[in-house]
């Protein structure tokens, strides 16, 4: 018998974050209230606006983040920490509270994506789990937004998964989802977190066959007329003719994979409606990407297939957040903001209110107010300004409304309905400066 | 009580496997011998060499591709395949055979790195599967190679987890030791795989304290005086000053994570000497790749440590490799090789015998024997060749000599072995092309 059984998170750490809670656990340390906040200092690639994604995934994550046994001994045999270290891992549950930009948001550099507070030792060990998951999420959510924004009303599925790795494809469908896809190639994208799965016939069905119209009849007996053919195995024009010659001017659609797509979207249009086949929808799969889909918005395209592009992140794999501590309790056990001070990797301390400054329903600014503890915060709002943080974790307990397909969904609605409110030229694809400006006013 | 068990991996599929199966069940071609192979048309960015990794965690994968119940519920309610497929899934096992390169191997376009035979239905459907791992594993491998030989002798470690998802991150690690890094920080990789794992201290532990010299105190009293110190956080000159005086000049060595390097490490080493510390060794780990490996040769560092760069392959995070049915049984019974035609994604039809042939030990060519099937290439052998393909699956049987610590640390070898067979011209960095031609040879 199968039994679903989730394996734990908790070896999916840097061993600098162990080490570090062994020596804190020795010198005291471990007990100080701090506050790590995960952020950006620039948006890849000249892009306009990043996208928030992975949050839900990490909450799930975190969940599973205990050290059992297995973990244990691996942690003992190998001499990674000491017994003391052990023994507070044995118990650990993250206790603390984590507030942050829901998923699906925006975000710009220097937006306070997630806030992480709690002792050192309940903070510091999520650092490479948090970042692993929001860097590579947020990476494909950004890259899948552009090409949603690209795609305009024509239907866009992700179908990247063979070129990413087995686990992070799965995460990618999610993302590219949330973003503004609408289906996914990948099986376990639709049990896991309910998306929509597509798709019909590789070439390899095709070469399987005697014939192509061997194929063709096949596949329509199984899947019915209103399945897709994929008409260029061999010669794209011969490919259409045999395809609506057995499936009739009903069927549901051709795919095309290869050439010069413009060109060949064209041809293989005027030859369906000639062939009287006008409700025939044509997908094109073949090396799409933000810019290719922009250049084939005069074509006669119904939809778009797109793979290895989406799933890394479109020349940019990885976001680069980092975690940052940036305040802690002070010997007197008041707040001290703490930052790093080097000139090329600089970080802002203090703890941060992040609001989305709007006027006439348009985004002018990120605007982030920064103190040094909770107090001077709690209670700030902005008069024009949408409050981008929520309560993801409270005092350790998860809420739950971020999770599973139903935070998936949600997500995928905050993002269509945040996109709404950037500027005309966020919505550009070329290279430039972020959307907006960030904002930093100092609340001390 | 944990219970370590493998959640199947028989959904990280694409779903168009599945319905051609499912079509391929109804029309009978479903039992039609087949040959698919896994290749690459091309060596992304202009590298000389390409480095397969994965195929041992695609055995171990292999193993667990089941359709238990929660699977075949979810393909049921989901719709996505009719009750003969379901039942069909239900006793999958695959009952076939794969050849393929070592793990570890060199790789050049039109390699058949894995060969894949069995029923349509037994080898199709492992399609995604197979391009996941090996395209992602094969990226990072690829680049972790040309960062190791950049390196030369000097210690080189793998701290990418946070730029990777969670579990690619894993899989980025194992891949980079394979070709020839020596430790990664992540734990789960270490637990898994057996890896060497490294790391001290972030930033965040200096800010946590109320001094630098607090922080290096506490670190050292902790895990001695052999450690590694970051001395950047602010400024350091200061920092390098702070932690010879607190560690004395026994002090195991000192990490920089900013700046310019080969600035800052001939500081850094002319401050250790002139205060003593000459055995102190220097790590460096800010955003380093090949180049920037290659640029601090003639620098003082003593170590490495690579993030970003390694994890997303350098600017090539996935490989081209594709899958696809290159023969099969025609109606009589007998051999077909079959290949897509379209000009710009043509593949070599037929069943294929690879050998790198040698010349006083140095690589010259990738020679590949075509045939149509089994027969003809059985006993093909090459007089300066070196066979390349070794059975991975035999009838169905995986050869655990290729999984788990013991497979990986073999691939390891495998690749040091035959990474000296390269010519010279391969070594170098820029782009390029392939440092050896491939030759098809028709054996027909």
């Amino acid at each position: 018998m199968l039994i679903a059984m989730t394996a734990s998170s908790a070896l999916k750490t840097d061993r600098y974050e162990l080490t570090m809670l062994e020596a804190a656990l020795r010198d005291g340390t471990a007990a100080r209230q701090s506050v790590f906040e995960l952020f950006s200092r620039r948006l890849s690639g000249g892009r306009r606006f990043g996208v928030v994604a992975g949050t839900g995934r990490l909450l799930s994550l975190l969940r599973d983040f205990r050290f059992g046994d297995d973990e244990l001994r691996y942690l003992r045999d190998a001499k990674v920490v000491d017994a003391d270290a052990l023994r507070y891992l044995e118990g650990y549950r993250f206790a603390g509270t984590i507030r942050g930009y829901r998923e699906g948001e925006l975000y710009f550099p220097g937006s306070p994506i997630l806030t992480v507070e709690g002792t050192f030792a309940d903070a510091v060990i999520l650092e490479t789990l948090a970042l692993s998951v929001l860097n590579h999420d947020s990476a494909v959510a950004t890259a899948a937004s552009r090409m949603s924004i690209a795609a305009g009303e024509r239907p866009l599925a992700e179908m990247g998964s063979r070129r990413a790795a087995e686990d992070s494809a799965v995460a990618a469908a999610r993302a590219a989802y949330i973003a503004g896809f609408g289906a996914t190639s990948n099986l376990e994208a639709g049990r896991t977190w309910g998306i929509p799965t597509m798709g019909t016939a590789a070439h390899s069905w095709t070469l399987l066959h005697d014939s192509e119209e061997d194929a063709f009849r096949a596949q329509i007996a199984a899947l019915g007329t209103d399945t897709t053919l994929l008409v260029d195995t061999y010669d794209i024009r011969q490919g259409v003719e045999t395809a609506i010659r057995v499936a009739g001017t009903e069927l549901g659609g051709v795919r095309i994979d290869s050439g010069d797509l413009p060109i060949m979207a064209a041809e293989v249009r005027a030859q369906l409606d000639e062939l009287g086949a006008t409700g025939t929808k044509i997908t094109v799969t073949s090396d799409l990407d933000e810019y290719a889909i922009a250049a084939l918005a005069a074509s006669p395209v119904d939809a778009y297939g797109v793979g290895t592009s989406v799933v890394t992140g479109s020349g940019y794999p990885t976001a680069s957040m980092v975690y940052k501590l940036v305040a802690r309790q002070g010997s007197d056990g008041g707040w001290v903001a703490v930052a790093k001070a080097s000139a090329d990797k600089a970080s802002k301390g203090g703890r941060k209110a992040a609001f989305r400054v709007l006027a006439d329903g348009v985004a002018q600014s990120e605007t982030v107010l920064v103190a040094d503890g909770f107090e001077e915060l709690g209670a700030q709002q902005h008069p024009d300004g949408r409050a981008l943080q929520v309560t993801l974790v409270d005092q350790g307990e998860i809420d739950t409304a971020f999770e599973g397909p139903e935070g998936t969904i949600a997500a995928r609605e905050h993002h269509f309905r945040v996109r709404e409110e950037l500027p005309v030229r966020a919505l550009a694809l070329s290279k430039s400066d972020p959307a907006i400006p960030t904002v930093f006013e100092d609340v001390r």
